[in-house]
């Protein structure tokens, strides 16, 4: 584990990306390869069992393939090369049918596919964490009043429970996204050396379709290593993902300033501590959501750039993404885990919220006294007065409800207790209740069930 | 028009995004509230016709809401201050019903996603135009012989119909991209000026149910003004197609080379001359397809930071949408607009692709001859045994073939007879055809229908 | 002027982008040429004369070119072909000597850069005028208590004049950059079709010599049509100086916070209001910033990938900057004549600075109680002696003034005047007021001096 | 080493970013730190001794530090505790003065400042090597003839030393950049918790001054912790330098092309190969150059973008910085790390260079007749004669030559032998000499001299 990994990378995502992942996912394709094409008769079962028996990556060494990969190229030749020597020494025989009619991109891409199916699931765990939490603060907080901020300015009442199915909604739509993934773009790669399979002349559909079965994944119309759109496809959903975690973890910094107070991080010793200062309680898992978050889309930016590759493949194109998509998985996958663990443990600070309502002394009231007065006035002049009342009591620094009850052109429409009603904040939900149990109503649809006893 | 629009841009598309057609989709969203209101016994039907009337973009003053914008800090602002004198003139009762329960970012965001609606419908032509070029070159082509290019240098055989399925492939997964987005992303925006739709009290869903049956949008379960990611998605999916894009004019130029010379963009007097070197024909359409390609993916991951935007409406994050996200749909249909005229006039050198196939002496059937020596030999020492062969016919500047025929090791597997055929381009081509018949068949089911006579 | 331009975009600026100029960059590029061909001796002074006077964008169709343009492939060749026409009117001996020896991308890119020095001009302007506003900020608020905020939560006392010296600062560097590459990135182009001058014969160094006289340009040692590094640092200049305001409106923005309430934009009628909340006065000029500052960093990726251009000319790549690299001076402009405007006129509320201090009660003199402890203590019991107490201020909700003041540990050290001393916020600024006054130096070394009278 | 470290990065900048690394430069701000307060005779020489000798990265526990990390929000805080305990064993009395009066970004920025002034050392010696190697090739190739290529098509005779010297040039340029940011850039922070150095009361200053003396780092106004121009600059210096490098890679990957084959990379037995393919040598130091130059744009976004932090030390965006630059600096010199290697080994094919002057049967040589022409006839007139016999010699596959021979205009003003010399390319370099002395002139001057007896 590197220095920053725990704060950028998630535990469940960083084995798959290891070299030995790497190295494993590309040794299932080739004896998935194997297997396939013992079914398909091209070859002995023994042989596929001798392939796949050696097809273990604590068999290989590391450090012989860090450094044969520059000269090769990519990593799959000086890995089959081992391969060879291994298959070579327990099974002779075997020997040509390593590999047989594939092409490294093969090797590579599926492998990088499997991967990624690996690393898909454990995001949509994270998601499925964190959707509960999002069900459970929303549930609980449908009714905690809180002021809704627009252009950094207070604007109307809400409620927290509101602002936290707007998240969960966003999390919904999230698995959908993450599932068409699985099903659409992460499917094998098999073309051989120009996608034609030619090695295996009539007989490449055929293997193909096993592979595809051995591997478990789908079936893709026409070889896809010359269009990396699947692959930028995933890159770009993990983007949008990322966005909605910099958006939360943005709020809820913002909600966790000491002059808003309305969140906080669980506090435990150390945590967010400084070097300096002893009253300091940072928001550290904030900023490392936000930190990672902030970071995948200019590497989706290289994904899209890279598709532009060269004829059958590319130069440079295709080996930028080599890094660059684990890396779009990886920050990905450090927000959503650390996203799925501050949720459950936010404090959240509803008097302070409450609060914070009457913090522009009735300001925020304004678009409900101008609502009320338009059905007397038209909506122009009801503005207007408002507006102008609104004036007087930032000048005057008096509670807009004492400024209205002076001003005649107010009283002659609403009475006191008209005038009351309008500054409860409670009053002015509008269909904040209904919005909020539809979402939860599809999250409850969407969302695995917990086991009994739990929920 | 300005000078480089049709360059970058599309005749169909840019009309959509004038300053005209925006203030019209803002209004097309006031009037539709007013009719919604109406069938929902909110106002009246006269109201709802008053408004209605006065929706139209010519009766506005643009320069005034140009000069008025800035300030104010959104178009609806100002353009709903000349609603209001419009209104007032003609139908003074209308007048406290316009924008009613509405806030300036429900028109703004609703505004964008009816452009965006009428954008993708105008690229979806193209596609059907691409996709239906690729069809027929597909067709034409499907044993046109070429030579398959890795890392830029020739590899193996294989069709330009097959080179150009992969193409069509790509874009038949971008129609759907686009079907999905009218149907997930592209969806009403309705929340008043918190997304609680209080100013309509207990009315809110009911209005906004028959808002988006008046607009013919989805209606999503929960306002999405603070939560950006259907744009998003629709900013990626143009950028998925971008991609493709510049996928295809980078490998159009480079056929097009002089040393290449496999295709050409049709000569025609004046194009692609040069100021100074009258021999000159510049493959320009594929010049200003990459050049529009090239320059989406980086507005996408500005798209995509502008995720994490504050609260319940954003302070610059929103803001700078409003011209980035028409600029993402104004170049991918700068490109698909321009790849649509080309494709179906370009010249495809056949001649020149198989005599290029000639050009590396034979060195391009290595693997073909060290398959066929595998039977006999194991992989390794075939591979070596051909590679050998291939480094003395460079040296000597020979063919592979007349290497191989003096070479015993590889005469004593394999007869003169069997060596010639190895070097037949077509009999090595594996899969190509099934692939191709595979795209093919789901171009035909998926794209629309020509009518009869003109197919 | 288009809807959103006076949001985005710069009064100064624009002229300088518009159709015209472009084309009268061109013109200027030509009838230079000519002036330093004759000054050579290579052509008459009586052409050099008609060309000049032909070379006025007024005479121009520009429909027509924007017509003609795509096809050609740059705007330069039709824009030729009418200079040609205009030429041979007036004074057809001077035609053959029209562009002579050179070739498109020399008239494009020079012209390019002459927009380039005039912008880089007008954006100098708002950086003296910004500069000269902080100086006054600065000046005014040395010695204004304000509470320093890391990770969004409050930290120490400093002073409002220390952050804008810091902003100051930063902007003084800018000035520095921007003449860095008035003088080094700002060159002249001129090369001819493949950067030889070959069309010159052996005269083309000393033409291009007199060329840079005519148009006050450096001379470059080697044409850089197809090395685009010093665009691309005209890009990233532009980009690092966007970063800045990026970073001052989003500060602003945070200080404007109802919450906050530090500063405020100027009220003015109408300013920021909303389409439907009465009190709403939103803080559009930073939006505003803001909004076109998040833009550009994108932008300079694009032009930074652009560098990879093909051979001499490339395809693509060069043609992508045409429309970027103006958007990128726009967008830089629009921030700073924003910026220029605001400065001059924000509110600052010193009272409320000062009240913000005392909201943690007492937490943010933490570090200076620890200081003052650990002149007895280790730092490390020091730092947990205090970070106990503030926890138990916090929880007891008392002020921990109060909480140390019956601390038994504490009050061994300190005396009831020294604790006092240490929550003074005027006693613990350190440098700042060295640090400020260094700024404020060399401010005044650098910028210009303001007529006598107006200072 | 990672399995692609090889491919992607430095051997000479990868240990400086090591997790020890890292490390030690926190910890050399810190005994510096110690030993400037020393010298200003804050603390005791032997408390400074104390501290520095335990300032060793290898006495610390790194698998620790990467645990406490996240929690702690940043590496300085727990690495802080670590070194207090070393200290407090060693030394108790120096306890109290370690990292006093600095805070956690202090050690941090300035950490990544002493690594970026090392990883620019060693970026310069692969600039220096770079810079040799295509002296000695400009020199070498000044009159090797070559076509130059404009949109990927053939244009006119050039040499491939003006190629190499326009290279030359831009590395030159590079050079003086990284000078700059040694200078201007890299420099100390030092600002304490608030960047207003409380903690050290009115000695604040005097330590900073005597702390860059210490680390030999230039001392700016003011702290800018808060300011990250300059980190960002370093970005964007990277970036072009990056792109430099991906348009070269991207020139000599196009000059290898099999239908181009101009250049080749040194063959050598495996490099290049491929897994099936036998006859492969793929030009791999090519496509990693490009991968790495291609991925480092989007992350100089990332940076720009990371500029607008919040207040006095933001929120994500600072954190951000902290992969994501070294990413930065690591990539490039992945880079110039291969290109150096590449450069002095590159296979120049200078006949083949001189065979493809031919492929387009004289066409090339048309700008010259065309000028040849305009001495008599207009230039108008003279192009479109050209333009003409351009197009017929392309129907009728025929010499440009041949076909203008034959033709009446043509010969009344041009004799046979005028003809002939036209179509001679080594006639129509114009000033490509003189560009390529001017380059070696400036490169002489500013390289490094080679020891006597090498160069």
């Amino acid at each position: 584990m590197h220095l920053l990994d725990g704060f950028f990378r998630s535990p469940s995502v960083e084995p798959l990306f290891s070299d030995a992942a790497a190295v494993q996912a590309i040794l299932d394709f080739e004896a998935a390869l194997a297997r396939a094409q013992a079914r398909g008769g091209l070859i002995s079962g023994s042989a596929a069992a001798a392939i796949t028996s050696s097809c273990r990556a604590d068999l290989f060494d590391l450090p012989s393939l860090a450094q044969a990969m520059p000269a090769a190229g990519n990593l799959a030749i000086p890995l089959l090369k081992q391969l060879n020597a291994i298959v070579g020494r327990n099974s002779p025989d075997a020997l040509r049918y390593v590999h047989f009619g594939a092409t490294s991109q093969d090797a590579l891409d599926t492998g990088l596919v499997l991967q990624l199916r690996n690393a898909t699931r454990a995001i949509e765990n994270d998601l499925n964490a964190i959707a509960a939490a999002l069900v459970q603060l929303t549930e609980t907080h449908r009714r905690t009043l809180l002021v809704a901020r627009t252009w950094l300015q207070q604007a109307l009442p809400t409620t927290f429970g509101y602002v936290t199915a707007g998240w969960l909604d966003a999390f919904l739509q999230h698995r959908k996204r993450l599932e068409d993934q699985l099903e659409n773009s992460l499917v094998l790669q098999f073309g051989g050396a120009a996608g034609t399979l030619a090695a295996l002349g009539d007989r490449g559909t055929q293997i193909a379709k096993l592979l595809a079965e051995e591997l478990v994944l789908p079936l893709p119309r026409i070889p896809w290593h010359a269009q990396r759109e699947r692959i930028a496809e995933t890159a770009a959903t993990l983007g949008l993902l990322s966005g909605t975690m910099a958006k939360i973890s943005r709020d809820l910094s913002l909600y966790m300033q000491t002059e808003v107070g309305e969140l906080s991080e669980p506090p435990s010793t150390g945590r967010g501590g400084s070097s300096t200062m002893p009253h300091k309680q940072n928001p550290v898992a904030c900023a490392a959501i936000l930190a990672s978050a902030s970071r995948v889309p200019a590497l989706v930016s290289t994904v899209l750039s890279g598709l532009a590759g060269e004829y059958q493949r590319s130069l440079g194109a295709w080996q930028s993404e080599w890094e660059v998509v684990p890396e779009i998985v990886r920050l990905t996958a450090g927000g959503t885990n650390q996203l799925a663990a501050l949720l459950p443990r936010l404090t959240v600070h509803s008097e302070k919220m409450r609060t914070n309502l009457d913090l522009t002394h009735g300001l925020i009231y304004g678009e409900a006294v101008s609502l009320a007065l338009s059905e007397k006035l038209n909506r122009a002049s009801a503005h207007k007065l408002v507006e102008s009342a609104c004036r007087s009591a930032q000048f005057e620094k008096r509670h807009l409800r004492a400024v209205l009850s002076e001003d005649a052109d107010v009283t002659a429409i609403l009475k006191p207790e008209n005038i009351a009603s309008l500054f409860e904040p409670a009053n002015y939900l509008g269909s904040a209740g209904t919005f909020i149990e539809a979402v939860l109503a599809a999250a409850r649809e969407q969302l695995p069930q917990k086991p009994s006893g739990k929920g």
